[in-house]
């Protein structure tokens, strides 16, 4: 049998670290597995029959592959309908799976995609197909239920944490008399993980950034918030304050600075600026804010390689149970021990944790509000040890396109 | 005789290497230079005489204090008056001087830095006071007259190019039917250095990000620039976008999103969002904007080995000019060749470069206005060479506080 492996949803720095040990792992096992595919641009990619033979990557490809921040495939953000609604697509995507011979499915992607593997493992059962789903986790937002961590969130959170220790040096020596804030705005729609990562810059340091963490799990309280950071700045002559971009007022209300696309979906971005400018406004600080955007979950020159690790080891795993025959199921990690760190893989229903959302629990968040617990870095810490050899040309990460041939299409076109 | 090192205005990623220079290179005179004291918070720190002691910094500080982002000694924003305006200023800047035996004074910032550097150093030899003062360049904006190019630049640029390739993976893997935008707002008021850096992620190929290059140098043309970004989504489904923070429309006004509060405040967003949200209303495109902010002249993590070693060397060689008595001088850097690439440091004089700004040379601006030229890849490239290893602590760079002690006043208070 062939296997098909495709990227879902949002990107991060080690997503293809899981792409390069899911080919490698299938290379192990020639008598049982014949070639990866990769979908091109995910789902809809399969759907398109537009399928990439990874058989081109010799082993120093794989290698850059797995240092390569993006989907090197190419991803998508698409959600099956369920079978009832378009029983067509489900037939489209079964055509396409036999076509080329795939028994394996691997998806790698978020909650979202979770229902995916479920719906389609469902499916394929009801009609009789011998076809095993596996989910592969990856996420910056680390939101994922049933695994301790997400691969992608690990590099991301020791990335902003990197950041804002070093942000927060430049903030300090530029200290002037009528005070000054830093504002980080870190991704995170309805979960503050990432934003709760910057608080290893400061450590148990409860004068070092970020002085104040704003999360999304946690309503948004002008005058509280006001009175820190002024208490703040009246003791260190500055503030850093990290913001989550999901960040609510207690009405449900997202911060500043949405708009609407013609389609009506509502793009974010800008809680940093809104909260910027409301410090500025009410206190008079000179104020800077920093928004990575995509910079954050594409750090490839700065992982965590125990993210790394993770990541590729869940791409492995996700073949073991291709061919242990694990259906609808995905690979998580597993704390053993904190300190030192220790894991293992373990195997997750996807039906049973497809949409949910983890988020930060109260014991992570100060009573206050306004910061994390040590229980929080205690958490994190292990996550963001370690760093990976980027390799070099002309004074810029490696990052090279990678020779990939389309696998000749035996179906007819199809449009969605 | 003692020196005071001090620091001014924007800090880099490197200006601290240039300190731990300057303290190494004065060691290595035991007979000509006692101590070597840095003001705290710049100039107004020397003014206010509060000094700190770089004794107390060992070996292994001074390397650690090399790699050290922010200023650790503290800048400041402040432009010295003309004497005729204010005498007392510098009868007071004389007066600590004397008091702590300081017969060289090495300033380290850009351009108005370099003001206060000639003007004290005729006011100095008009009173017959026998000071050697010297500038010290430093600055992410590569705009001072007079050197080929300034500490802070090289890994700033190094920073903000690594950040497009990876951001510019990012978005092309997540490209979607109806085409989507990544805008990177850098640093640069009114010269495009920075912004032109990005443009070494692409190389020579011409479908790589950034396909767009905007400098504060060309008076921002929407039509124009629209119809690029369109010939770009079309071609390739997305396009990434440089903004230098200071681009300007053709009447001179700087480019700034505007929106009102709840309150009727008008907000002032970035030049970057101003570029992303006109993308998004005039063509229909998902955008995605990113602003590095202080991030992007703070990566210590991520500097490139030869701006470290010019920051370094820059440091060293003001030393020797105090001692060569080359009063009033800046120690410049020199390009002898591109490939390999070399250079050398050579004296320049403060008067003739104070207040002065280095724009990009018209050749390095592609006729269209709207991207670089291979001149200005062939300049940028040597600068953003090599990495330097960086110590990390629990998966963080080694940031902690330096031992500095203060040096006791000799003098009475001062208000400014």
């Amino acid at each position: 049998m062939n296997l098909l492996y495709a990227q879902s949803g949002g990107v991060t720095a080690v997503i293809n670290a899981t792409a390069a040990g899911v080919i490698a792992a299938a290379r192990e096992h020639p008598q049982r597995i014949g070639k990866v595919f990769a979908a091109h641009r995910g789902i809809l990619g399969a759907l398109a029959e537009n399928l990439l033979d990874t058989g081109s990557l010799d082993t120093a490809a794989l290698a850059r592959l797995a240092r390569t921040p993006g989907g090197a495939f190419g991803s998508c953000r698409f959600d099956l309908p369920d079978v009832a609604v378009n029983p067509a697509i489900y037939d489209r995507l079964f055509d396409v799976l036999a076509a080329h011979d795939i028994g394996g499915l691997l998806y790698n992607g978020g909650n979202g995609s979770m229902d995916l593997v479920a719906r389609l493992s469902t499916e394929a059962r009801r009609r009789g197909i011998p076809l095993v789903t596996v989910g592969v986790p990856k996420t910056v937002d680390n939101d994922i239920v049933g695994t301790d961590c997400c691969p992608g969130f690990g590099s991301a959170a020791k990335y902003l944490a990197t950041s804002m220790r070093e942000a927060g040096l430049d903030i300090a020596s530029m200290v002037a008399d009528r005070g000054s804030v830093f504002v980080l705005e870190v991704m995170g729609r309805n979960t503050g993980w990432l934003a709760a990562a910057t608080a290893l810059a400061a450590g148990e340091d409860a004068d070092a950034p970020p002085h104040i963490v704003l999360v999304p799990e946690v309503p948004f309280d002008e005058e509280v918030f006001l009175a820190r950071v002024a208490a703040v700045v009246g003791r260190l002559g500055y503030c850093a304050v990290t913001v989550s971009e999901g960040l609510r007022r207690a009405d449900g209300r997202i911060l500043l600075e949405k708009s609407h696309d013609r389609a009506g979906h509502v793009q974010l971005g800008g809680a940093g600026l809104a909260v910027a400018r409301l410090i500025h406004e009410r206190l008079g600080y000179k104020f800077h804010w920093a928004i990575p955007d995509y910079l954050q979950r594409s750090a490839a020159h700065w992982v965590s390689a125990v993210d790394y690790a993770q990541a590729i080891a869940l791409g492995r795993a996700s073949v073991d149970f291709v061919l242990d025959g694990r259906d609808g199921m995905m690979p998580a990690i597993r704390r053993l021990a904190e300190s030192p760190y220790d894991w293992d893989v373990v195997p997750v229903e996807a039906a049973h944790i497809a949409n949910l959302e983890r988020s930060l629990p109260p014991e992570f968040i100060a009573p206050d509000g306004l910061h994390v617990t040590a229980s929080a870095r205690r958490y994190l810490q292990p996550l963001i040890q370690g760093e990976v050899t980027v390799t070099t040309v002309d004074g810029l990460p490696d990052h090279r396109p990678f020779d990939l041939h389309p696998v000749a299409r035996r179906l007819p076109e199809w449009t969605r």
